[in-house]
């Protein structure tokens, strides 16, 4: 039990009982409507959170990197899903290798991407569970949902390769900003659309068991079209700033939060504080102008008229009238903007209860 | 000697005769004029690399933090400055235990911040041979220069403090974008006024014998003041896009790349690479709208007609007409905006002559 105080600065923290309580929620919501959870671990990327999720129901992971898929199969996960697909000699090789390991679906688009990696597969005597993946409105990897039948035809007809389901990634949604209605209607037509494949797909004659969605903004609509079977929701461990601009959380529950203190006040109306990009990641999303929400490090509330408006690589430029009452040596607890760009800045986070640090644990699964 | 088409993708790679080029050529103008080179660390965090800087004449390393402090003083280098104030119980008692092992200078730029390191130190017996920050025009920490006196006196007067110089970083510089004249007349003017600030100190007592400058667009004009005794940019080791942006260096100079392949070509005029902002940072200085400057993995000249334009975690999104000459599975690469935030993403960097690792070495001293 280490006081916040005793902390070195900067430091990554994740409150244990906001992502306890995010935890529940979310498995509650998902499991309501009866679609299984699948977390993304690229916002913790620590396996002391996927125990708790794991321990919280859900069945397994989604991953975006071999590292990640790596890790979690060490740890004795038994159904992740890698929802970038394999392209080149490394890649392929250690996906035919995680694959003989066993419990592990890849998502696919193409012809190109799935041709030497069914090769590969198919000399080495293990077979290629996959998931097709359609561009439901973010135009990023995936199929249109009018080539999927002919994309999974001819991707099923390569040796190894077995298809399990369709896979989309709502990430459009974010466009909508505070829009909330316009952002759910979206993530509703984004399952439902994602539904239509899969029927599509069965009547072609495939099996499709699997219809995956996954976002945190679409969290709640996306699962919720009838014939979605799982979510990937990310975020939703920790919530963070931007997830509080597309009003898919509250402050309150933001449970990552950067630990920093004022390091220099030399001009009225600005304080300098050592936790940077570096610290922060850069991202934004739905936060404009802002690197995270400066709060009270005993409260947790937010300070008034205290703005996180720039920073460099290892200082922070807080403004705002509110900076007056800030004093070099003053500790700080920011919400940052994009929780999982965060945890990839960091080797180490500590949960908090209160105002003291109770257990520390490594993020792993860094480049 | 693994040739690049080998290597997992993303992956982070230096060239190393480009890097050796940019040493020799600092080294060359700095020692020129008389004044001593002090790099910055937090460029490479990569000890493999600050050998070579030694080798090529550097005095020391300037660090950020204090895991990059201890990291170069186990390495046995004697002369590390560091240029943060260290603020809060555990960065003072860390600057004590460091101060203890010798060759460290710390920069400080209030009493605040001076109080508890004095404090400590004196309790513990050291010393802390420290330089007063002093602000240029950066407007981040650092003393006004009609203050620097007051301020010296008063920091001299703790316990423990020996003033050793004046220290300022010139990062207002990248104000002027690409107006070369307008950018090299503010490093000089930065220079000339630290300068006076040492001779005001001297006057008043002071022995001042360190005025050092530093940054890489100020490493044209700031170090050539006459009374500058050194320098300490940190990004010529690399060079990367904002710094080609604002006339520091030819693109050809770039060493810093990330190797990246096509993973996925779904709409006419964007394809998909598997970098994104955790393989690049998404910091941009002067380059906008861009996440990087897309080149060919052999020649290494940029690719007409193709854009870095946008960027998810793991997914970039590589726009314009030239990339309807890309396929899946295609290598590429980039040249990053940023090479101190892009080093900070990766625990690992491959040297490569041509198109062939040659070495791999770690990424040290990341949070």
């Amino acid at each position: 039990m280490t006081p916040l105080d005793e902390l070195p600065t900067p430091a990554l923290l994740v409150d244990r009982a906001r992502m306890e309580a995010n935890l529940a929620a979310m498995s509650a919501a998902i499991g309501a409507a009866g679609v299984a959870l699948r977390p993304h671990f690229k916002t913790s990327k620590c396996l002391a959170v996927a125990r708790r999720q794991l321990a919280h129901g859900a069945i397994g992971f989604t991953c975006a990197t071999p590292a990640e898929v790596e890790l979690l199969q060490d740890e004795g996960v038994d159904d992740v899903l890698w929802a970038h697909q394999p392209v080149g000699p490394a890649k392929v090789a250690f996906a035919v290798r995680a694959l003989g390991r066993g419990g592990l679906t890849i998502a696919l688009d193409s012809l190109e991407a799935a041709g030497p990696l069914a090769e590969a597969a198919a000399s080495a005597g293990v077979t290629v569970p996959f998931v097709l993946e359609v561009d439901t409105g973010l135009h990023r990897a995936g199929v249109d949902p009018d080539r999927a039948v002919a994309t999974a035809a001819a991707l099923t007809a390569l040796p190894a390769l077995e298809l399990r389901g369709v896979l989309t990634h709502e990430g459009h949604l974010a466009a909508h900003g505070s829009d909330r209605a316009g952002l759910e209607a979206a993530g509703d037509m984004a399952g439902r659309t994602l539904v239509q494949v899969a029927e599509a797909l069965r009547a072609d004659g495939h099996a499709c068991p699997l219809v995956s969605v996954g976002s945190t903004p679409g969290a709640t609509s996306a699962p919720f079209a009838a014939g979605v079977t799982e979510a990937r929701p990310g975020t939703y461990v920790y919530f963070d700033a931007n997830q509080v601009g597309l009003g898919s959380a509250r402050i309150e529950q933001c449970a990552q939060t950067v630990l920093a203190r004022v390091t220099s006040a030399q001009r009225p109306g600005t304080v300098i504080i050592d936790a940077g990009i570096k610290a922060m990641s850069s991202d934004t999303i739905a936060t404009a102008g802002i690197l995270g929400i400066v709060c009270d490090p005993e409260s947790g509330r937010p300070l008034d008229g205290v703005e996180f408006t720039a920073g460099n690589e290892e200082h922070g430029y807080l403004t705002g009238p509110g900076t007056s009452g800030l004093r070099v040596g003053d500790l700080l607890r920011i919400v940052p903007n994009h929780a999982c760009g965060t945890t990839n800045m960091w080797s180490t986070l500590h949960f908090v209860e209160g105002t003291r640090a109770v257990e520390r644990h490594p993020i792993e699964a860094r480049y």
